[in-house]
């Protein structure tokens, strides 16, 4: 599927791949060795949304690639100091950056990557989209710190959850498709249309990964299910659970003695044999909606019908 | 004596601490909180090369002094990663933030204060400086990098030493005073002046802070004594004892067995009843001596004879 809604774009994605490899040639063998790792076999859902969102108006290759490759290096920098602080041992079926060099080289090589975008970006010579993507990697870090604190506190209900994948996913997701319409001088109602659609996008994108969490199976997954729950993290199935069984529930108690892990197993389990995880295809189906509802006032043209697509993919995927 | 360092930039230096307490203001009372007490309390020697370096052609405050509040965050960016990689649990004699909040959220406010870095940066309008800073923390965390991997390893030179600290100190210095220059206008010469004497001193700086790690006491650095010999870090003192006693020395037998601690105090005992601490002040003082002709073609003002000054405090300085 994805193949397809890459079509329009499938020639400059592979620009993308070549500078991301370029990004990996550094005069420091062990630093390479980590940039190649981490930044291998992606899906690159991020540079294809910049690239797809630069087609409505004029397309510059020569500042929408160096943005696609900084996206997708930020990205990837985000995933390597997730892992280290979640300490998670596996990320798409390999060992994760910490697990293989430890966390000292994750926290570094996270830096490292967070830098590298920020070069990339400047390559872009947009003032405007420089500093929106600095404000982007601080909403990010904001989102995770939001996450951190409220580790293992059942007070949060649905609109906390929600305002923490809007920092700490959406708005990645968002950065692409405003940077894509921004540096193809889009009129300012087409850059609102695509911050828009990039944003629900992304709010849907989590809510559906959060739920893979819960109902997909460790090979899909390419790390252990339930992990969220098991690191403290409320997410939409578990917020839904706590309301469906506010007196007793294994959530709660998950979060009240941490030694029980079987509450974790029993958590998963409830809200597999529930109604909980078509509900929550529910809401993240209407964020996909409002997503492709904004594309309306955009030319049609193939790139749309691709955004259109990706929706449907978002919700459809299975890891 | 660093106040009559600052004497000519004294009042902008103000407005730079202005500018690093809005940096605490967010709506996210525990992220205000881990700014406030992050951002608290520095010397502030980065902002001041950059206002100081500023002084010699068009001193532009509008561009100066967000690119000197952006190398002090960065700075604290570096500290705040630096001690939880380290695992240190104070600094300046206050408990560090990944000793008080915890790790996750050390490496969380850190990636907050990097992107918070560029942010400011971006408000130079300065496309060069903008990509000049982003290769800074690129060349920082590749110090910082080779440093871990050569963690415990007893094949290291002063060569490797010098490159290493050049990387994870000069180069912050050198862009602190490079980019003074460039936002003032100097001429190309008085840039590569300024960011020669920015190098210099940075090596200089790092060389006494690492003797400072040794001689000094516990009170005094507000950290414990021998701190990067017990993390296996090897650095000037440390190469100059293993030159001396290459066949049986302390440093080697605490690389060869880490658990015999007394290695680490029988190292320290001999580094300060040696010849050693003299012999690295002397490497310090001609990196200073380095950096202070670089300064010779520039105009002779108040800020020169600053910059001149500091150099001496570098060397002199307890902590």
């Amino acid at each position: 599927m994805l193949t397809t809604i890459s079509k329009p774009i499938q020639q400059d994605l592979a620009r993308v791949e070549d500078r991301l490899r370029s990004v990996c040639e550094v005069d420091f063998p062990q630093l390479s060795e980590l940039l190649d790792y981490s930044l291998r076999g992606g899906k690159r859902v991020r540079p294809a949304l910049v690239l797809l969102s630069g087609k409505f108006y004029n397309y510059d290759l020569a500042r929408l690639l160096p943005m696609a490759a900084a996206v997708e290096v930020l990205h990837t920098a985000t995933l390597v100091h997730d892992d280290a602080i979640d300490n998670s041992l596996v990320r798409h079926g390999r060992p994760t950056i910490n697990k293989v060099w430890g966390e000292d080289k994750a926290i570094l090589l996270g830096d490292y990557l967070l830098a590298k975008s920020e070069e990339l970006v400047a390559d872009t010579q947009n003032l405007q989209v420089i500093k929106l993507f600095a404000r982007a990697i601080m909403t990010i870090a904001r989102g995770e710190l939001s996450q951190a604190f409220d580790a293992f506190n059942l007070e949060q209900g649905r609109q906390q959850y929600l305002q923490r994948i809007a920092s700490k996913t959406a708005s990645l997701l968002s950065l692409a498709t405003e940077s894509g319409a921004m540096l193809s001088q889009a009129p300012e109602k087409a850059v609102k249309a695509l911050k828009e659609y990039g944003y629900n996008l992304g709010i849907a994108f989590q809510i559906v990964d959060d739920v893979l969490d819960f109902s997909s199976t460790e090979e899909e997954l390419g790390k252990p299910v339930g992990s969220d729950l098991a690191q403290g993290t409320l997410t939409l199935p578990a917020i839904l659970l706590l309301e469906s069984y506010p007196e007793d529930n294994p959530v709660a108690r998950w979060f009240h003695s941490r030694d029980k892990e079987e509450n974790v197993e029993a958590a998963i389990e409830l809200i597999r044999s529930s109604s909980i995880i078509p509900e929550c295809y529910k809401v993240a189906s209407d964020y996909c909606a409002r997503a492709c509802r904004s594309l309306d006032l955009l030319p049609d043209n193939a790139s749309r019908r691709s955004l259109m697509k990706l929706a449907d993919y978002v919700v459809a995927r299975k890891r």
